[in-house]
């Protein structure tokens, strides 16, 4: 048995004590969780100092460092985080459906967790208690493998929450960090069929790609996002370049945050009219067809055909010109990843043909692509925003780390 | 572009097509399917019999030959059975969740196809139509994938249902067969992510094991059944025997038939003595632990390590004896598929305690095991039983091949 097997039988063991949790015990232990971290400040500063300074003398960029810095106020903000889940609904025994059949079997739908919840991720030490809290509330045990810059963070902030869980009278190993933050260890934690029963990466397009080909334990791929917004022949260009500015530059790095502009020739020159001081705020370098470049001179560059697929994260906008509404949808059912799709129009038909055609997690009409995450959803706090179409979609809450089995009872029936 | 490909996209087009497509004209659709095998019996029996002539002369066993075999009744059987699939509630188009957000968005999740759905299988032709009729309704393209000895049967029956589609004004790649059924042509269909948003293996374990190993596309795994009967020491006994003899002996080779026999020590002898005058009636081999052995002298013969495992498919049953309820919990959890498992008691506690414990798809108290299947569930025509958590877990009716989509109503919204 491996390391990670050891840890996996234990993981396993572990959520066959939480699945059987009410949700008093699980909220006792989250409200645990929250106050360990906040009497644990000390202990886990240290640690992200050690992983600050090794990033620091290996040269890391800024906006790298600011995701991996830990604070007084930043553990306080995820105790908040833990607290917050703690309150949300417990999905867990709800039943949605039950039957009495003609022959007298009574069968009723329960959910249930899905057991043991595998997430891999990047430098954001956050993810660690996000997650952790997460699969706690919905009875699910977790394996987290996140990044080697962030091992000292981790190691603290699991240590913390497994003694939290052990005074709440719940087994450690329901969250357990794998220690080795070696790419050996994420490709081994992808085969753990044995042990895991769903793997969620967490990060950019490169790592889900990976683990989404590699893995032979069942993946939710999260958080791909090439998204577009199409501006109609009949939108208002002032309502299009408030969207199109927002869903660009309110927040370029995350996945609901717009990479391409498709644009209907007919309105091109009057958005661009409304459009380009607010994107000149930010600069935001447009990578243009030829007839956007055609308007546009030298504030377009040519655009490369990399460019409809690019997941830029980045204040760079590609801009896609078309002939029609349907030109719209087939560029964007081509290039998009599924994530979030929006249309500015003031055109009822239009409206509702892109909501049916565009295949997509969230289609919009006249809003920006930024909403698309659970909370703005209204689902409560998320583990990531499926692109996929199996298991879940969208925004994942509480509701997507569970399964249901049927209940039987009967009273000598035979068939 | 091979073959395949140039399937997978025509599949892809037309379940673009077919997404759009209301109820009314997708049971029109299969309606005329329906009439269609109606009117096309001979061409189909003939081509049967080319199937049936080569499965003969190649040595196929009975049982396998049954199966391949085609009548007129049975062609009349399966187009009872596509207008019994037109009959059910359309799943795609409805919306269980809607909400106002304070800024006034309005985000519904409306139920959308899954979009192509791959299906491989083994000999019985009956699964080309079943399964294409339940894509059909839930507005899924399907590429068929069967046997090599049903190949004639099979195109017979996939040329009568394209034919009806284009008649009924669907495009006739929303069935579509995979002609050749070649080992190649199953690792190609297997690794066809670009098209297939779903593969769905239907046959013997094997099967489904080498499916779910080899594929990159998301695969659903079915029917994997080990399934347990416990007869618990506050059984009745007479009860406990009517049970285990209807779900091992009342269809042996389908996958919700018993294979093992979990006897609490404290009833085995009671049990026997009601048990074998009904076991005796079908030969039932009977592969005993020690403790059951020496209960049962020549009766039994010895089990193997294997025998744990095994899904015989036959008039076998594994025996094995436990001193407790924990006991036959970790045996059951430890050895089954995840598909039906079944405890005959009249503690009330201990009832309880399976339910909650035992992590099965379908989960008995006193009632045979043979009850899982989506008629008897009530849920409808199935296209398999899933033994896992994501996606779908149990009977799979309609519901099972679709997902949702967040469709966002706003009026200029930014974040």
């Amino acid at each position: 048995m491996t390391e990670l097997e050891r840890q996996g039988a234990a993981a396993r063991a572990a959520a066959g004590v939480l699945a059987m949790a009410g949700t008093v015990e699980k909220n006792r232990a989250l409200e645990e969780i929250a106050r360990a971290l906040e009497n644990g400040v000390e202990e886990i500063l240290a640690a992200n100092a050690r992983d600050m300074e090794a990033a620091r003398a290996s040269g890391t960029r800024a906006a790298l460092l600011d995701r991996l810095a830990l604070s007084a106020q930043r553990i306080g903000g995820m105790a908040a985080g833990v607290r917050e889940v703690a309150a949300l609904a417990d999905p867990v025994g709800e039943s949605d459906w039950t039957q009495t059949r003609p022959n007298g079997l009574v069968i009723s739908r329960r959910r249930v967790p899905l057991g043991v919840v595998g997430i891999i991720y990047e430098a954001r030490p956050n993810v660690t208690v996000d997650a952790a809290a997460l699969c706690l509330k919905s009875g699910n045990a977790c394996i987290l493998r996140g990044g080697r810059e962030a091992i000292h963070s981790n190691r603290a902030l699991a240590a913390v929450m497994s003694q939290a869980l052990e005074s709440a009278g719940l087994p450690g190993g329901c969250v357990s960090l794998v220690q080795d933050p070696s790419r050996e260890s994420a490709q081994q934690l992808m085969h753990l069929d044995r042990y895991l029963d769903v793997l969620i990466p967490r990060g950019g397009p490169g790592l889900i790609r990976a683990v989404a080909k590699e893995a032979s334990v069942p993946v939710i791929r999260t958080g791909e996002g090439v998204c577009h917004v199409y501006v109609d022949k009949d939108a208002d260009p002032a309502m299009a370049a408030g969207i199109v500015y927002n869903a660009k530059c309110s927040r370029p790095s995350v996945c609901n945050a717009a990479e391409c502009l498709v644009l209907h020739r007919d309105i091109a020159e009057a958005f661009f009219q409304k459009a380009l001081p607010l994107l000149d705020q930010n600069h935001v370098e447009l990578r243009c067809d030829k007839p956007a470049l055609a308007l546009l001179g030298d504030r377009g560059v040519p655009a490369q055909e990399s460019d409809w697929d690019a997941e830029y994260g980045d204040y760079i906008l590609a801009v896609r010109t078309v002939d029609s509404l349907a030109g719209a949808i087939d560029f964007i059912n081509a290039h998009g990843t599924g994530h979030s799709e929006c249309i500015v129009t003031d055109s009822y038909s239009a409206a509702q043909t892109f909501l049916s055609q565009v295949d997509a997690a969230a289609v919009y009409v006249n809003a920006s692509t930024r909403f698309t995450d659970g909370g703005e959803f209204g689902l409560g706090a998320e583990i990531g925003i499926s692109t996929q179409k199996l298991h879940a979609r969208g925004p994942m809450g509480l509701q997507a780390l569970t399964s249901w089995k049927y209940l039987v009872y009967g009273s000598g029936q035979v068939r």
